[in-house]
């Protein structure tokens, strides 16, 4: 009998220069995989190093989470960008976080589009093809974050990456199985408790209920906790308590021994 | 008898979107070791990852040429920033070229400062231990390039890098064997003719006449190039035409094989 | 009997720090219109000030060509942002220019949006109306340059701007009379004389040859000649002296009196 | 007999995108002059137009923060700028928070260098040099704040600029009159009470206890109380009410009533 377990992740490294944005060490102590910023939409390089260092001294698996070049934006307006210079972006942002990654003694082990990269590669099948062509060249084991049913998997399925399903513990759904627009008033739960109860029942039962009261029947290999939030922390500690009560084991979807180089 | 031989450079990959700058192809085909911008001073991911391509397809050697993170100033303009912040800075950039590199068949075979960094990092011991840790974190291996009688040249060798001396073939030196700075009249040297004969005399019998007249020994492993300028071209085939013609081997100061990783 | 009578603009000051863009003393000479880059996708402060002397020397008006906050980009990737966003960018835009103008000896006196703004604003309403929204609190007297039949326009006209029709001297356009975008083969025109040509019939007959021979009945107040493509000096000194020959008055379609204040 | 009277200043609008920074509506609530950012160390264009709203709302008069382009740094590493770019950059500045405060019914009444800046022209000529051409270019009637002694101030006299004398709050002080370096110990001031009364005794009676002991007499027509560290603003309240219990009039030192405009 195999055991009930998911992936905990968060977006982290998202200071910039004297800007501070979540409690990154807080955060360490809770997830088992930390998607980095690299430098495009968040993390200055000082910032993005300590994150690296703070999660491989905590054992947690280390994601690059790229995003389009653009601070004032914080990565979350959809750009609508060539592909070739989208492929060359996100190889650049993979390999300074896993230059950063490597004097810390880990490295980068997948790969997450950030913000308005991941909602566009999510239906836009050109930008995703252009994210995923990155990840194949760079180092095609490893696996690449995205939402179950979208474009960006869909390619890199095709394309014979490993893919991961992530579900938001604090984001309400269509009935599509799509996430409500942030737009949209109840897009966001707030309350720890609620989220906490949402996310046992989809990783033990693998259903979630829909804005409009749906019942849908979802997979989710890694549930991500929003690390920039006010009471972000305390969110993130209540699911992981409440998995951990209904006995999920919480471990990180890859581990964390040497992987191949990709030279 | 062992042959005159001496390594030619050039800083490449300095365009920036729709910006161009410098004839990076005709370049590759004059020198043996490229310079090749990291995206803090310039150089756009693409154009960068097509520099790397072009040098790997030509046997040319690639370099990290690092710089201050200031698109505004090109790198030109010192900037006095803290210790911490500028080796996360060169971590960074190494990083992100090397995984350009990577995939384009080729790795990063050493590293160059550029511009005020370069000429900040000659005198201010403080800012040159923060470049030398960089390196030493990155990859020990790498050799750094720069100024004889260097602060940055001093700290690496204490520190235990391999360093490669750099002359400039156009620039006039003073008579204690600094370069005359730009702000001052005569302190680049326009003709094609008179530049390769100075790098032949340089190369050959280790001396160069200063501005005032003085004779200077100098040794110099590397001789720069520029790239950027109206002439480039034509000056950098000068004086690889005059040092194959004086006999000298132009030849990289390090291997393109394959290096050890770093990891 | 009134005299057939066209302004000509060209893009102007999308210089960035060491990167040059395009030959402005030279266009100066040829158009009676800048439209002046305003720093967000091109033009650095001393650019952009040397531009606005020099056009204020020459007597040529000038206009704040606003774009978006991009320079990997040049402004030419649309991003999907937020109108109040939009708005600011383009009312602080508008006021860094008419700062320079102001000590240079002229002002502001139009506004076009560059490169993927235009496009955008073109087609789609919401940002067209941030754009608007911008001009009309800054200084409702300041005309709106863009294409005939665009969002933009009929945004403008709504909000009770001045419209400027403006067509493009060497650029194909769809028999609906549209662009033919730049990704599509025979979109850009190359030949001076065709061009010159095309550009005179536009103007005293009103009539353009569409991308499959449909003849297009076009209103055009301003002709743009583009700034930064090699021959674009040619390019444009051709047009203006086939107008000039068909007896075409080449006027600003504003002065350049003293314009009142917006406070 | 005249009352005693000073100007409580405070840097906002130093958010950028999604990153916030300091509590601009309560600060806002307690001085009487706000130093606000101009993008180029700080402050996207929507928040600083609302900056400038709320301002022009509460009555509080608004000053250009002027500073490097560089956002990595936030301004507070000194950069060594051409004069000629350094003077376009304040002018780019000045103008676009300008036009910001045109449409929210105010205007920019006096210009403070920030961070690196204002500690770099106060002991370099010729940075303190190219601000002052800026602002003379710009309206020679707008007031330049600075430490009393600076080469800022000596050259702003020099060229006929009305100069501000200012004092900080919560910064110790050297014999000389200088401020005691951040990177030395006790160099700010964290004790409201301590802070309050220092300031007092700064505006009735002229004088301010060095970090050795020493008694300095000190003039100063502004306190700057800064706005982006926790407890700012309880230190700046605390501040206004000891000065308020003093019989201090708390005023600005330029009026808000229409000015002159400099075209």
């Amino acid at each position: 009998m195999s055991t009930a377990h998911v992936d905990l992740n968060a977006d982290l490294g998202e200071s910039y220069g004297t800007w501070r944005l979540g409690d990154d060490e807080a955060m360490l102590g809770i997830v088992t995989s930390a998607n980095v910023a690299c430098g495009f939409h968040a993390g200055d390089a000082l910032t993005l190093r300590r994150t690296c260092e703070q999660a491989a001294a905590r054992g947690v698996v280390v994601g690059a989470q790229v995003g389009y070049n653009h601070l004032a934006g914080f990565g979350r307006w959809s750009i609508d960008m060539p592909s070739a210079e989208l492929t060359a972006d996100v190889l650049y942002q993979i390999g300074a976080l896993d230059g950063l990654c490597r004097v810390a003694g880990t490295r980068v082990r997948y790969v997450k589009p950030h913000g308005a990269l991941y909602n566009t590669a999510a239906v836009d099948e050109r930008q995703a093809r252009a994210v995923v062509d990155a990840v194949v060249e760079y180092d095609a084991s490893l696996p690449l974050l995205g939402l179950p049913g979208s474009a960006l998997l869909r390619v890199a399925e095709e394309r014979g990456l490993r893919t991961v399903r992530e579900a938001f513990a604090d984001r309400a759904y269509t009935p599509e199985g799509r996430l409500v627009s942030r737009q949209q008033p109840g897009s966001v739960l707030h309350d720890p408790e609620e989220v906490a109860a949402r996310v046992v029942r989809l990783v033990t039962e693998r259903r979630l209920t829909a804005v409009d009261g749906t019942e849908l029947e979802l997979g989710a290999d890694s549930v991500c906790t929003h690390g920039d939030s006010p009471g972000a922390v305390q969110m993130a500690g209540a699911v992981r308590q409440a998995l951990t009560a209904a006995g999920v084991a919480i471990t990180p979807f890859v581990g964390t021994g040497p992987s191949a180089d990709p030279a």
